[in-house]
């Protein structure tokens, strides 16, 4: 495989990964983690999180409080080593919390591994980071 | 070179990466981390740095406020894909602000790549974390 056809891919799976949690589908989760004791996962705040069954978990818990709205990615890097990449991207959230609109930003390390010809999420890590005020302004204009 | 003597290594690194931290060592952490425009940087709750030059210069920042007394971790994990590996940690950080000790803990994702046999760092991302009230407790009684 040509790297930059791994380079395609992985922003693929990356996008897949997003959609997934945009439309809080767990199966859709379920097919774009590997299924492993070895992934690892970190929400904006949380310790770490080991092992498909609890990452799982946790995204179920998520999906289900109904509280995560949107969620939009930018400024996306990528870099592939052999058959291990990962993608560093900023998300942009919008949730709904008790009827009020809030937007918050995390900073995310996404490390993917090819697996059968498919990217697959073995580790998701991301941070809050500081809301520029122009990303708030542009909400309120909406 | 065997999987065992990669973890091994890679463990080192690590070490070696949080020994130049808490020393203030910049020729240290000039020697642990890729010199590339590749590398990435997130220190807790900042937006991510890019480039070896701007990591470097938000080390030098950090190095020389002071503030950063003491940096320990745990709950170490590795895992390694062919050359390129990653370690997963809580790191225990002690500040001296304006004479006031404070703790502060962050969860860190450390990606290591082999080059010329030596694992060195291409991306550190460091987010905070809630810092249980055991881990104050402590620092309160010694």
């Amino acid at each position: 495989m040509k790297e930059s056809d791994k380079e395609t891919g992985i922003i693929e799976a990356n996008r897949l990964f997003y959609e997934a949690i945009e439309s809080r589908d767990i199966k859709a989760m379920e097919r774009i983690w590997l299924n492993s004791e070895r992934v690892k996962c970190v929400h904006p705040g949380w310790p770490q999180l080991k092992g498909w069954s609890n990452v799982k978990e946790s995204w179920e818990r998520i999906f289900a409080s109904g509280e995560l709205v949107s969620i939009e990615i930018k400024d996306v890097f990528t870099d592939v080593q052999g058959d291990t990449g990962w993608v560093n991207c900023v998300e942009k959230m919008i949730h709904n919390v008790d009827g009020e609109y809030i937007v918050t930003m995390a900073q995310a390390t996404n490390i993917f591994e090819l697996v059968d010809s498919n990217w697959v999420v073995v580790l998701h890590h991301a941070s809050p980071m500081p809301v520029p005020r122009s990303e708030i302004s542009s909400e309120k204009v909406q």
